[in-house]
């Protein structure tokens, strides 16, 4: 889920997708129990409790965002909830409930459907979710899980997109790249024998199965050091623009800080590709980006680490709203670049299964 | 959203759907928060707030659940929100939020997707409903809307299917029939010239664009006068089955006693089709079957006049389980078949628009 209506440079090539949304629910009904609307990873919800209700929804395509066959079912039913988690681990919030929307083709085996929901299954009771709806339609199109992810935040504590100021460290989670690198090696220029089977396995697995930081989301939210978070789905380079155009702020970026996985690395070398362009515009890695003020980050860094995870600061954001720049190692600065993965874009090598 | 794990004679006839969800959410864990999870028009979940949340998801599929050309745009956006907001009504509570995930098809014209969305946003300004996520994926497969919606109920006032007693009257609101006289005369065997205008736009309308039954829904809720309730979506003979199922009791059903839409009969009657048997299978009526002990049938009566509409007494429950008969005009008792309109199944003249 993700909207933002696009203005300046770079940001009017993140087109498709957002610039979609943002037409069709430009100024939209709202009620005063919606503290935040579309535009940003989740909606939070105020139904009178102690918390605020954090809504999120994601659609898994066959083709698109999966290929069975690259994809075993269970991680396709993993990887329906995963991105959904992803999204309320941006808000900070806990995962409580899921709604589960099928749509079946008619040629689907049916034991390939239920290996889907063991999946599917697994991660929910990991994460403590319970699945309390569900809906099967028939379609003549490819298999599709839409799901609906239903959660809770404390008030005061989501972190959203807009929060972040000029001077706040820009941070990431865990390493980059390696979903792109999958898809690269698997799906659209597969290629036999070219890579290692052990780094050609571990790519894979991160295309196909992304495990969401929900542990990570909540202890940011709960140290209350970061400003703005939302997760990388889009792309590093283009969910970093959501946060800039959210927060009106802009941003530097150090080439060398993006932690870029060795196993994307590897695939780079071997395709003669630049695994800083695959970091910044590959997508679906499901980390959390998150600004933090200087004088938090200890705070934010204990945090992450207390939850079992890593992180490492990447640049600042800046007053010059619209301006999202790079760094090179050699100091050279240059217009970072808005592709990231958007949804509406088809792939070249997709296929219906 | 509907699954019950069906036993017994007709209850085995409810194939395709209900038996998959069952199948697949077998023994799903649960929460100790969720009140009501799988298997009833909406999940009832415990936020610690005053009123429980309800939840429902429904998806609409171009070619099985509308057809463009036959249904304007806006109409089609009218009925995705429509059959969930008949699914809040059903539990007698109070839609608030919906999430609207989109899968669309290149060829589709951006200006055909901001009219289902104006039809969309119409209804949910009309209902008090703000539309707080958004999905959009592209697909190679047909249009497909996929609504989450979200209300509330009052703590021990919500309705579901399982509280019917035998001995309550079984009654439902409004007349059936239409829709399915739509999809006959306009989908499966259109036939040019055979039905006054007038009629044919009446079914064509009833089909397209369903008007769910929120306030009679609340009202009746609110009487505390009826015992179970649920929407017809999949026909009445499946939906009573539904009701019998989770409430362990029977029923008996006065043929003569359907409200039958005197549109749905005039196309029976030049289609050469039983209007009782369309009645009782069409499905896609979108109105409330409910229960009510004798003593309380004036009070519930009342409850639906007072928020403007029309309910019928057509039979009552019997504490033979499992049995569910049609009494003929005659007093022939016959077995009432459970064949309602289960969204597994093809229609023949489905195209993908």
């Amino acid at each position: 889920m993700a909207a933002f209506d696009a203005r300046g440079n770079g940001a009017d090539r993140v087109a498709g997708e957002f610039e979609l949304i943002a037409r069709l629910t430009g100024g939209i009904e709202s009620r005063p129990d919606v503290a935040l609307g579309i535009g940003d990873d989740a909606a939070l919800l105020d139904f009178g409790a102690d918390s605020l209700l954090v809504a999120t929804v994601d659609a898994q395509v066959a083709g698109r965002h999966f290929v069975l066959g690259i994809a075993t079912p269970e991680e396709v039913g993993h990887k329906s909830l995963a991105v959904n988690l992803s999204d309320i681990a941006a808000m900070g919030g806990e995962p409580l409930w899921a709604l589960v929307s099928l749509l079946v083709p008619p040629a689907l085996e049916s034991a390939v459907l239920d290996r889907v929901y063991a999946g599917l299954r697994a991660l929910a009771r990991r994460c403590g979710v319970a699945i309390v709806g569900g809906n099967v339609a028939a379609t003549s199109g490819p298999l599709t899980l839409d799901v609906v992810l239903l959660g809770r935040a404390a008030r005061g504590r989501a972190l959203t997109r807009s929060g972040g100021r000029p001077g706040d460290l820009v941070l990431v989670t865990g390493e980059l790249g390696a979903a792109a690198a999958g898809v690269l090696a698997l799906v659209t220029q597969p290629r036999a024998g070219l890579l290692a089977p052990d780094i050609l396995a571990r790519v894979r697995r991160a295309m196909a199965a992304p495990e969401p930081r929900v542990g990570i989301g909540r202890a940011l939210a709960a140290s209350g050091a970061a400003t703005a978070m939302l997760d990388i789905s889009d792309g590093l380079a283009s969910d970093l623009w959501h946060l800039c155009a959210r927060s009106d702020v802009g941003a530097v970026i150090d080439a060398a800080d993006i932690p870029i996985s060795l196993d994307a690395r590897a695939v780079c070398s071997v395709y003669g590709r630049d695994a800083v362009e695959l970091a910044l515009t590959g997508g679906e890695d499901y980390e959390l980006l998150f600004a933090v003020p200087p004088a938090r980050r200890d705070d934010a860094l204990a945090a992450v680490g207390a939850a079992g995870g890593t992180a490492r600061v990447i640049g600042e954001l800046t007053a010059d709203a619209g301006s999202l720049l790079l760094r090179r190692p050699g100091g050279a600065l240059e217009p970072l670049p808005a592709d990231g993965w958007d949804h509406l874009r088809f792939r070249a090598a997709e296929s219906d299964t």
